[in-house]
């Protein structure tokens, strides 16, 4: 996806009374859920984002596993943030455990891709789901990754089934806290 | 080396007219130098760092490239920080250019080891050679890493060999700025 930027973006993800995203639901898949909060706004780049009752932070950046070859299966089916029909969002934050980061790099890779199909996956839901991905873990926040998706309407179900089949690999057995906050556009 | 840790610890160079270690030589490898000072101290964890006239950040944390079977390598012949013996020391604050970070992971991994040997190279070196290496990027810092080195005074040549032979790398190609600090332990 265009999505993938080879230059870091802070990115802030701001819970609380204002933001371009209302939100529709919010659920722990595992771990405490976040306090709850009618809005959610995202902030890109520097200087200070809106107050709010919780913020994550992340950055995107330059792909950890992701090969060559799928890179440029991604960027061909490239889906943009702001499209104007995608009016569905969702933010998921996610952290692994100790016993993944202990992990080597092939390790991880052969966990994340030769099992568990992670990319493969993926493949299947864009055009329709536009991802983008912020690593936290380097910032020292409490989540190791924030995924932002935007959809359409007609795609949620397809959004669903997505994140069911990932929670249903081999890689989700390392992730100790995940939160699912679903949104629809405000503004 | 015992210094691969897999839980992020966020680190401080502080540069300045105090710290643990004495600076006997500032150069710049490629681009700017920093501005000179006598002392750097490094400070481990959270909390303000002491002031002085600049200040670099990074984390250490899991691995990006290495393997499974080079990290047993590295960790059977490891050499910690803070050995008494080890008076010298070393801060190489490193940035790699934007066609770099536009590689995929295999791309990066290939140059990196196949092509390039840094592992292999740097197993020659140690125990002799302590070494902790401090991720920036993600942090919105000038720098992408802070390698931090210990070594006795006797290890010095040994030490300066294996810079040349790193910076000879098609891997030291993509450095678009390098900074190299040598010092003394002044306490």
């Amino acid at each position: 996806m265009s999505n993938y930027v080879a230059a870091p973006l802070l990115v802030h993800f701001t819970g609380g009374d204002v933001g371009a995203w209302r939100v529709t639901a919010m659920n722990a898949v595992s771990g405490e859920v976040l306090s709850p909060v009618p809005f959610v706004d995202m902030h890109e780049g520097a200087g200070a984002p809106p107050p709010g009752a919780w913020a994550l932070r992340g950055v995107a950046g330059h792909v950890r596993y992701t090969t060559r070859a799928e890179v440029n299966a991604l960027n061909a089916k490239a889906a943009s943030l702001a499209r104007p029909e995608a009016t569905l969002a969702a933010l998921i934050p996610i952290r692994k455990n100790p016993q993944w980061w202990a992990l080597a790099q092939d390790e991880r890779r052969e966990i994340y891709e030769d099992q568990s199909r992670h990319t493969t996956i993926g493949l299947e839901y864009i055009p329709r789901i536009a991802r983008r991905l912020h690593h936290s873990r380097d910032l020292g926040e409490p989540f190791d990754f924030l995924t932002w998706f935007e959809f359409h309407r007609d795609h949620e179900s397809a959004f669903n089934e997505l994140l069911a089949r990932l929670r249903a690999t081999k890689e989700w057995g390392y992730v100790d806290w995940e939160v699912d906050i679903r949104m629809e556009r405000s503004a």
